[in-house]
């Protein structure tokens, strides 16, 4: 990859081309929980390098405006969310959640002066316990993504946001890179005892396993085949969908899991865990384990997203657990093991340096498909995977005969289907 | 405002228009307590983006120089402070409060190898418990500031100093802009007891003043008007004085204050804090709530300038009393509330993104005024504001008929008088 | 010195023409004690600007490679250290010490694609308890240095390495600069009880040492010469030996004393301190005294080699004691002494301000010859001093007659003589 093709690919800020692309797309920015109640204090959000506040009025309405005040550059954080509006607490001046200015008490009211000052906004909105934003063009909004997991029932869904310190695009490729798995995370599935009882586990033992590729409408389907018994292919399908979610292959009945991975600014992003399973609510344990940082979720620095083993305390490397196998990588946890290797590339990847085999095929795709969607729109195009079907998808584990195609055979398998159970062997 | 233009404003090193300017003032640089002895440890000074060193030498003598050695750069802070002399540690070469180079040991007296080597120095001069200093051309040295809290009679005055980590710019700005005190510091007005007993007070419930300025000789007299009883206004008149002075309209009896807001570089400032009275002692209980950082003082992070409230911990916000309305904006403290505000703008505000409005003129006057000065400067004229007589002036509130221009009817309300108490309703 | 001068001496990352001279000379890199046994734990290295990853396998060979894995460019910090090479944890790539790539688990072995993977490396041996680097063209090795530290009965050498946060140049500039000691260290010089009961200690009285250098084959004798009795003068001789030894001048039987100062970037280098006896192993006193930080040693912070004194703490700065004359500086410690002062002059030390004078002679030779070293090489000239020879000297203090120069006066005081003890009045 030459040094501009990496930049043009990993630049996310306003006024670049990659920029606007992810713009088009809507963005999870906040847990809902972060907003708890009407009139709560406003939370800061930087996402795609622009400096913004959310906060949720008297109402409940939900706004994301401009972190400053448009009077004299005051951060709007230091405000006060009442009746209806976020007021600057250097002069008073009031926003509401569309950032128009409903007050400028040193003007008199007949003077229209507030009318004519509006910050800038964005949506905000509720699915998943997720607050969205979207931050493109308002004339092509797209409608809100088609994900099931925003629209179970209670109890069915868990959600985590992480802070990793490095641009958003090497971290979604270990998203999409399955072949990762049998290595970094050997450890995990060793001694994970569901893992471990089912069928799948005993054809995983394969290391290599070879990979076949197909686009889907949102992105990719990614297959991973190992041999199972004679004549059969054990295929796991893991789903890439644009411009950031993936899916990881489940294992037996446990929930499903997948990702999102938005850029904060170009060297930092947030990864979005989601857990669910579309047939039954989280069991205690599950939900015990996930938030005592188990399983692909994180143990966090108290009051912030920023996980306590993290790259200042090398991720807790345990050099005697390496060595004994404990771990493969000697860090403890999924997370912490892709957050270990991602963040170790650095804040931007030097893709110029790489040299790539045959099981980055899923990687080499997803990013030309991103650049092709993004210079698609510089020249007018518009951007694929804003349907909301796009993401009523699943991924799988199946066992198909030899001469069967991993994307068409199960096609049951590969998508949303609701209050039904996933497919996994 | 046009970047260039934010820029011309707010850059102060040497070599920039408005340094230029700026260098033209003595400037407050230490408390005199930190050189509280003949012969005690060297302090480090930055001012204006240059890094010097001020000691107090075995004679008393005050010296403001270069950091630096002469000889190989090495930081004099290191240096022994003995015999008239700082002396570097390396290799010992001496030099006097005057910069000048006193001993090279390694060369022999009579070459008169020291006589030619002389550090960048400046004159260091107490006055009100300060020292002050001088950095523009020699020949142009003005004399002394004629405040007349440089002169009061011992107990009369009380002065600290903060670390503020923003231009000093936007700072200042906040002590010009009378406006924001009904609002940011309305929490202040209501709780401080002498201010409630002040006929004034009655008055300020009113929180839209009209504002009228006018130039003074040393800068700008800025008169904010309320409706008093039939037929007369009620005016808080704020000083500024050039080129970074303000003075607070008093509150009854209360001491008088004022502030001083210096560059220590682009992106940090000292905000200096003057509280006297012209006419008494200040009390026990006064100097003990400064010392305990009430009134406009606060408290410091032990062994250094910068407040315990500061950016890292936003300011110690208390979301509970905000709500409560203990305090408007969350923040406890006059001087954090300020802080808070002004650091939240960026290191150096961007003012293009402003929109300026009717009580933001003293602002706009003050900016203009500077960048005049500043213009006239690089063309060879003298700065204003530099005769003592321009700094001989107090704030002060008082009623007034309606047709009685503010800065005209009470002349003797705006000046300073020794012995005389300020004029306060 | 011009601008462009001081960034040519001090510039040594790949690219620059006197990084391209350095790497033309043996390297230290690592205490040997940093990788105590076959596959422990790698070590993260850089060096020259360059970040490298040292490892000893599973035979104890020792590897210098690329950090950074040639697949997709994670750190192999995090990597496993096992048969005889280092897998990388993300996806299984291994590579020996060598920096060749011996498996890429996802490709057939019979694919050959492992084979054509090689990162880049660089030799690592074992000499003296150091870790020796070689980062130049492999065509020009030359052989190991000469140094007699290096082959050294046990127990007669003791070594260390510490952080400076500064260029190697200012750092390295301390030591060849004799004249300072008398200055900065005298506090030590007059506690120090082996040195006050020398004869040499009466002559060092003298602050004031005239100074005669002359080019040796691998750098510089540097002579400073003080009167003794009549007719008859006191010499001490410092060896600067390119590019960056140097050796301090014995205090009577006390183990001889060296440094090599080595570049970690432009703005930060190890001190490596090396003391040893060529007659007799080290005492458990002397052991003992170094190991807690004393003499030219420091103490560090756990599990790091940065000082516990440092720029953060202005290394333990004592004024009281400064003013006692416990010490000369107030800083405790010969290293930290050389330490605070170095530093303070900032990373990179502006040479262009500098008022250099008749001692710093030796400082304006070695940047001379340095200088002139690098532009030849650039023109296609050999580097000078990679003969062993070159190293094989010493330091020395004797009483010489006025009139015998003393670079050639005492031939054998000045050579490396295996088993003899050095000379040293």
């Amino acid at each position: 990859m030459k040094h501009e093709q990496n930049l043009y690919l990993t630049r996310t800020g306003p006024g670049e081309p990659m920029g606007a692309l992810l713009r088009r797309y809507w963005t999870p920015v906040l847990l809902a929980s972060e907003l708890p109640e009407n009139d709560c204090p406003p939370v800061r959000v930087k996402v795609l390098s622009e400096r913004l506040l959310a906060f949720r009025d008297s109402e409940g309405k939900l706004g994301l405006i401009d972190e400053f005040c448009a009077h004299r550059g005051v951060s709007l954080w230091f405000g006060r969310n009442e009746d209806c509006g976020l007021r600057c607490p250097y002069h008073g001046w009031k926003f509401d959640v569309t950032g128009q200015c409903v007050e400028v008490p040193s003007e008199p009211a007949q003077s229209g002066y507030a009318k004519k000052i509006k910050l800038k906004s964005y949506p905000l909105v509720e699915g998943g316990g997720i607050l969205w934003t979207y931050l493109g063009d308002p004339e092509a909004q797209p409608p809100m993504p088609g994900f099931e997991w925003l629209n179970l029932p209670p109890g069915h869904l868990f959600v985590t946001k992480r802070l990793q310190e490095c641009n958003f695009l090497q971290a979604m490729e270990g998203g999409i890179d399955s072949s990762h798995v049998s290595w970094l995370h050997s450890g995990e599935l060793k001694t994970d005892p569901l893992h471990r009882a089912t069928r799948g586990a005993q054809y995983q033992a394969d290391k290599a396993p070879k990979f076949e590729i197909v686009e889907s409408e949102g992105g990719l389907l990614i297959g991973a085949r190992r041999n199972a018994e004679a004549g059969h292919y054990y295929w796991r399908v893991t789903q890439w969908i644009m411009p950031w979610y993936t899916m990881i292959p489940p294992y037996g009945d446990n929930a499903l899991n997948g990702h999102a991975w938005t850029p904060i600014d170009d060297e930092n992003s947030f990864v979005w865990t989601f857990t669910y399973h579309p047939a039954r609510p989280l069991s205690e344990a599950e939900l015990g384990a996930m938030q005592g940082g188990h399983g692909i979720h994180v143990e966090f620095e108290p009051g912030t997203f920023r996980p306590k083993l993290n790259k200042d305390n090398d991720y807790g490397m345990d050099r005697a657990g390496q060595k004994a196998g404990v771990t493969f990588s000697g860090v403890h946890g999924v997370a912490q093991q892709d957050a270990s290797v991602q963040e170790s590339m650095g804040p931007i990847s030097d893709r110029t340096r790489e040299n790539l085999c045959t099981t980055d095929n899923a990687i080499i795709m997803a990013r030309h498909r991103l650049m092709r969607a993004a210079q698609a729109l510089e020249k007018g195009g518009a951007p694929p995977a804003l349907a909301p079907q796009c993401h009523a998808v699943r991924s799988a584990s199946f066992v198909l005969p030899e001469n069967e195609p991993f994307h068409t055979a199960r096609p049951e398998a590969l998508v949303a289907r609701k209050g039904a159970g996933h497919i996994s062997i």
